[in-house]
């Protein structure tokens, strides 16, 4: 605990990441080709190209600039949360490259790289940076690494069991992404740091001009996530409705959260937490049924209903559950990822319920599968995806974060945390002092930087 | 104006929002739906996904990052100004929707969504958010959302006389929303203040960072600002030429803005708030004659000229108005959306009289209603659009003004003007008190946060 | 030296800027047009429009926004470099539309503008935006300009003896852009301060929340990098894998970053700067091979490489040139565009070797101007393209320079350097003073502001 700064072991995260990258170089020399130019047809692989990349992009800015921004909050750890953020979107992502090729595309000996394949892998690196959000400037970046080294893996089982066995429809991925990041993120804290009440930490708390970053990574995720929800519709009326749904929830969280924000709080003032995530409620639970047949009243009342829940979740359950269980939830994925993913996965229990003929334009394409299954052999699905979902990631992330324990590991001491300075040559920590920083830790910074 | 911060009514903005947002529930349960699977060939729907989605997404991120941002210029009131720009934008798109619905798409009793109408409230909602740049800052929310109660309608009939019955020719929306929604905020304004002169506000002055900010706000407006003057154009050569001209036009400006600004200057420095708004200017005037057979060279001349005229209106109208008319415009929306507009839409006056084959590649389609007007006609009803555009929206701005009022909207005090910890639980705003807050004020603010 | 800083002189910048504009309007109104709209097919030009116009979005954040913000890390010179790497962009774009048309466009009197010239003028610009970074902060505007006036011009012609008399493959601008400019740079750099030695200056040390702003900007460009490179592929296969192998080579470039930063340092900590710059290593290299037949591991190897060589060169090639050279590069240019441009053309000499089909998918088009020669003269090429481009831009910046030492110009004392307040009227520049601004200085910036 009393490890003094330049003491803190720092090699242990570029020997990682240098190994990985050396070992997966090797890997794709051996393994990965793109597919021979005479295979496809070049106006068929354009259209493929013009009708992926623009939305690839838009989930690009979304998780790189949108997500990063929304973790700057923490005034005195923007940077290391920005550039972690990125950093480990590009580990996962080519950890999944790897994992997914094997398992799924691995023929005659060889993996053949596409556009669509990596947009895949992108989805599964998206676990890895919100169940991060729960352990977020109390956890080493080796930690987190070895986080995503473990939450991979465990996400593709997951989500091979849930889609690919059970059948479950979730084009947006709220059961196979946002509730299984949430629950195992939940599952690695309560892990890592078991018992410890973590009492506020003076850099913890927001200054207006960080929570103004955050609110302009909000508005980024806000703006593109309809591109993340549409992307693997089927093109026509199936991904028209997707995108249309996802606005009106959308639309509907921004506004619901600012009527329950404000009435919950005694002044009647709006907490720039609620209004970071509730904003994004809607685009969670909407995901799971984001393209079926539900009329757009549904949509606009998902939305409200998880910006309600979202902001009392923040307002109640993330206390409660820190008092009873010590559970500690650092940027509350609880409220953003799961209680809106929950809401959404039942919802789509109910809509497949309602709609005997499918709920889904393109149905007709699924009949084989789906031909023996009535419409509440389905909905029984959808409710084993959410109980498998729940179940397994909380599981796993206790598994991951009993492993990151270890004592190599390099958990910043308490005094540490939520501190660029610890990991990052930053040049003038002392320029926004805040009230909040004792002369003694201002020194110690001031030491840190020499 | 000695109302304690404590018991500024606050509970008023929730409960407005939330019946608004019950009722557009019931409204959209009782008659909204999507289109019928069937109604409508799958790749035809593709191709319209494919060929608006990219645009409305370019607008999403002009107007909830870069017009949110660049109204961030106010130091203490940026967090406020971004949230209800954001607030603002879907109460107004989803008010317009059910207003549209009801007065156009109202068939059988049934309206049909889709993306095209979406992107029409899209473009309804822009007009609130200009508007509200005459008085940002001394405005409460509640007052902002009765304002955008108002316009909305009014700015639905205003283009409906303008555009469908005089065929006004505007396909970036010059004289139906900018000229609209800026005469519409002055006369709120002049209702709303009447006769009080405003004097300088201690917080109304923009730091380094802030200004900052905000001008990172007008390069994401400069650079998708094509995407909205495009989005409604014929595809093909129209649309082309649409592009292209915005893109001449907001060049000159940019280039266009800093002469003037340096030659105006006594020591020939340059204002930040010119760059902010000057740069734009052509973007603004091009709007009407985007897609117009105009050469090149008169984009370029249109967007020069529409600095020029912008860079002026800062420097002797506003502070001219300000005094003579006791007429107050915070952002300086006359020079922005009004200057530059008057002066697109008189060039597009001439543009028609010269073209006297119409001027417009998809004119054949016209045929019909034009096949009587010759092109003096039409320049006529140009000019008509304007007049009624200017009298129709200062009128009913002064209306919804004297509405804005009503002593329950809860106009903040002067006191506690341009400040977020008004509406928000700010936690640190001592964080960049600067040289103009007082000790009092700073004490109050703290207290505040408490 | 002593000159003080009201009687700078500031008004050239203007007049230089208004002459420019106003010949560039009779220009354009003497010289330039739309194509005819029955020249061309509808159908045709509005899928140009959208296989083209995404992209050059795309690309013009990168420039505007993300470039921008990659400049404002130098704490009190943000405003200064986002809005004069805004007005770079726009003169050098008009200038090179100018020179363009009149060089390779100029039919009976006319030039015909379309999107495909207006991006290659963007892409002309973008030589100007990078060596700029030589001398950001110590030159003023109109050195800037005068810079670009000549750099367009010298990058147009040895574009055009690079891609169209020696035939080189470089789809991404690797030699012609990002060499060419780099070196054109530090040309500029060495004829203007000569054997000045540049002593660190108290306002060049960056801030936290400069540094996080400028690793947004770095996000920027990293994301939309590959629609950079990919622009101008062939549709199809060709383009596919040159977002791909751009996509995988930037990846490469962040996670070796972290390795080769973390690694080098006595603490192991992070330098910002590294990442900054680091990250898009693998873009500027990947750019001459992105659309040739290479493996992805030659993608990601390359990435890795073009990392490493960055934070070598910020390490210890850069404190040596200026040792030893005394070449100042302010943003460390050589490091992001100079060594990975180096490594990626080497790379490409030894992909067009290995290849002997020829690399590129759209070979057969080539066939007539390549058919006559094989790998080996192909191999020679893309080197001779190299060594033009390095010692072509590095006597062009050298004369550049010299001219830049004109005393009209301009140049800033050295106690004005990196100073916001020298160009506009910033009002609160008191606002983060730091403990390296000298009582002196902060008293000089408020009297600057009156």
């Amino acid at each position: 605990m009393a490890m003094p700064p330049s003491t803190y072991p720092r090699r242990l995260l570029p020997l990682f990441l240098g190994l990985f990258q050396g070992a997966l170089l090797l890997f794709f020399a051996l393994f990965v080709t793109y597919d021979e130019p005479s295979a496809q047809d070049t106006s068929l692989v354009a259209n493929q190209v013009y009708s992926t990349f623009p939305f690839f992009q838009d989930i690009q800015v979304m998780l790189v600039v949108g997500l990063g921004l929304l973790l700057t909050f923490l005034p005195r750890y923007g940077f290391s949360a920005l550039t972690h953020n990125f950093l480990l979107l590009n580990f996962s992502m080519q950890w999944a490259l790897v994992l997914q090729g094997l398992l799924h595309h691995f023929h005659h000996g060889q993996i053949h790289l596409d556009l669509h394949k990596l947009l895949l892998s992108v989805f599964a690196a998206v676990t890895v940076l919100i169940s991060v959000g729960a352990i977020l400037g109390r956890a080493s970046p080796c930690q987190l690494l070895v986080m995503a080294t473990c939450e991979i893996p465990l996400y593709l089982a997951s989500e091979w069991v849930i889609v690919t066995c059970l059948g479950v429809q979730d084009v947006g991925g709220t059961i196979t992404i946002h509730i299984f990041s949430c629950y195992f993120g939940l599952g690695v804290s309560k892990a890592l740091f078991r018992a410890t009440q973590q009492s506020l930490h003076p850099k913890e708390t927001p200054t207006t001009s960080s929570d103004l970053m955050s609110v302009v990574g909000t508005l980024i995720l806000w703006v593109f996530w309809p591109s993340f929800v549409a992307v693997l519709c089927q093109p026509g009326d199936a991904q028209h409705r997707a995108i249309l749904n996802t606005l009106l929830a959308m639309s509907a969280s921004a506004i619901t959260t600012v009527v329950a924000s404000g009435l919950l709080d005694r002044d009647g003032k709006l907490s720039p937490g609620h209004v970071q995530n509730g904003s994004l409620a809607g685009g969670v639970a909407i995901g799971v049924l984001a393209d079926m047949a539900v009329p757009p009243a549904a949509a606009l009342a998902l939305g409200s209903l998880s910006a309600v829940l979202c902001v009392l979740g923040f307002r109640f359950l993330t206390p409660l559950l820190a008092r009873k269980l010590t559970l500690h939830d650092q940027c509350g994925i609880h409220n953003l990822h799961g209680l809106p993913g929950i809401l959404g996965a039942a919802a789509s229990v109910v809509a497949v319920l309602l709609s005997p003929a499918g709920g889904n334009a393109s149905e007709a394409v699924l009949e084989g599968q789906w031909g023996s299954r009535g419409a509440g052999g389905r909905a029984l699905c959808q409710a084993a995806g959410l109980a498998v979902a729940v179940a397994a990631s909380l599981l796993a992330g206790l598994l991951t974060g009993s492993a990151l324990r270890l004592p190599g590991l390099a958990r910043p001491p308490e005094r540490l945390c939520f501190e660029d300075s610890l990991y990052f040559k930053i040049h003038d920590q002392a320029e926004s002092p805040g009230p909040d920083c004792s002369a003694e830790e201002g020194a110690l910074a001031l030491k840190e930087q020499v």
